[in-house]
């Protein structure tokens, strides 16, 4: 039976704030628990019903705190529409921006990415071609939203996070070709892509800030045949990411 | 002020049952509103606050049936979290698969895509390629859902859709190459994608069905660099689709 005060924490981890005040947030479903139970990523806790824990018992010895709960407590701890068997409190893992080396790396630097389900797509196409690092601007969703971690079907695990201002950012890295995907840019099926760069995308509605357009050292465009008049974020993430993949 | 009988129609499009019956669906947000009025797809009623009926009155000459409608009456109406200034009620559009002819096309055919986001993603990708016509399996999401609609950005004014059992249209059309997106195909970066073929993308999590594998004349994976198991399918067609518009 769950306490109170239990339910309460885990509520308050589908919040910003509290994720924040915490350094914790939830992981569900068995296949991305049991990707985060073999990772780096330190798991406090853990919720699942009882034909799960007793079927994957051998995992959990690490774990101290493992709790049995109901069909009807799951329901009321997931975020999901059709809760999983499984819920992991884990804490928010704290990559240290200074400590990378950006050089011989393709990096994707994201501007103000606010739909959940876009980024945790672009952390899954990361993750797809070997791209270990993405620059979020502090105007980006969280990662740690439960809806961002959900779409990345478990990438989040394998690609580090840095919330940093892209302007003093870009400064930093003066030396590094910076890609934007823009309206106007080289057509992307006749730039050669180099192995090292930056890759900026910019958001959802209003494209890349105005301010960071000065650090694009090559603003590419994907060649549109029809007449849509632009791409998802996400698509165009992986279109590019593929480009470069291509070589 | 609306009548209860005119909010129970609008209610009763959200679902794709209340839409079958009245063959009608709902366009909301002034971009598309203005799009869906230049296109040829029927709009029989719409729904908007004094001020944007007043600032687009030239434009609604040909629409019988405007009603004014109060931000509460809006609020309730909408479909989106953050209601726009108008919406539309539109007549399905009934596309004749047996008028198309698929030679010299590239066209998608989608089996059991159930996500309204992907569908949607899916449709604003062909309408960026140009590509035409979408066959959709009986199974996938319904092309007038709301989230659909929304997540076309538009894109729906200019794609035609089809639902059609696969396996006998793939039957009925074996003289056209069917490109498939598998885990172990030919590399796509080795493969040219011929001008006229059908593209054809499984079920988010299941893949292409196994019954339609046989139709499948040539086996295609995107190379993967990293350790994602897969691309969420939206991000897999425009890869592909892109590979086709390279040439």
């Amino acid at each position: 039976m769950l306490t109170k005060a239990t339910v309460k924490l885990l509520q308050s981890l589908k919040d910003k704030k509290g994720r924040q005040e915490q350094g914790l947030f939830l992981v569900e479903g068995t296949k991305t628990v049991l990707e985060l139970l073999a990772s780096k990523i330190e798991v406090k806790s853990l919720f699942a019903t009882q034909v799960w824990l007793t079927s994957h018992q051998q995992l959990l010895k690490s774990i101290d705190d493992c709790n049995t709960i109901t069909d009807k407590e799951l329901k009321q701890l997931s975020c999901l529409v059709t809760p999983q068997q499984v819920i992991a409190v884990a804490k928010i893992p704290q990559y240290q921006l200074s400590k990378i080396d950006f050089k011989n790396k393709f990096t994707i630097a994201l501007d103000t990415i606010q739909d959940p389900g876009n980024l945790g797509t672009i952390i899954r196409i990361a993750d797809w071609y070997g791209i270990e690092n993405i620059i979020c601007s502090p105007t980006c969703a969280d990662v740690f939203n439960p809806k961002v971690i959900q779409a990345t079907m478990g990438s989040f695990i394998r690609v580090n996070f840095f919330y940093h201002e892209l302007n003093s950012f870009f400064e930093a890295h003066k030396n590094i070709m910076v890609y934007g995907a823009l309206m106007n840019g080289e057509n992307l099926y006749q730039t050669k892509i180099s192995k090292e760069g930056f890759l900026l995308i910019g958001n959802e509605g209003s494209g890349i800030s105005d301010d960071l357009l000065k650090y694009v050292s090559k603003p590419i465009t994907i060649p549109k045949l029809g007449k849509a008049e632009s791409l998802n974020a996400g698509v165009a993430t992986a279109i590019i990411c593929d480009a470069w993949a291509r070589g």
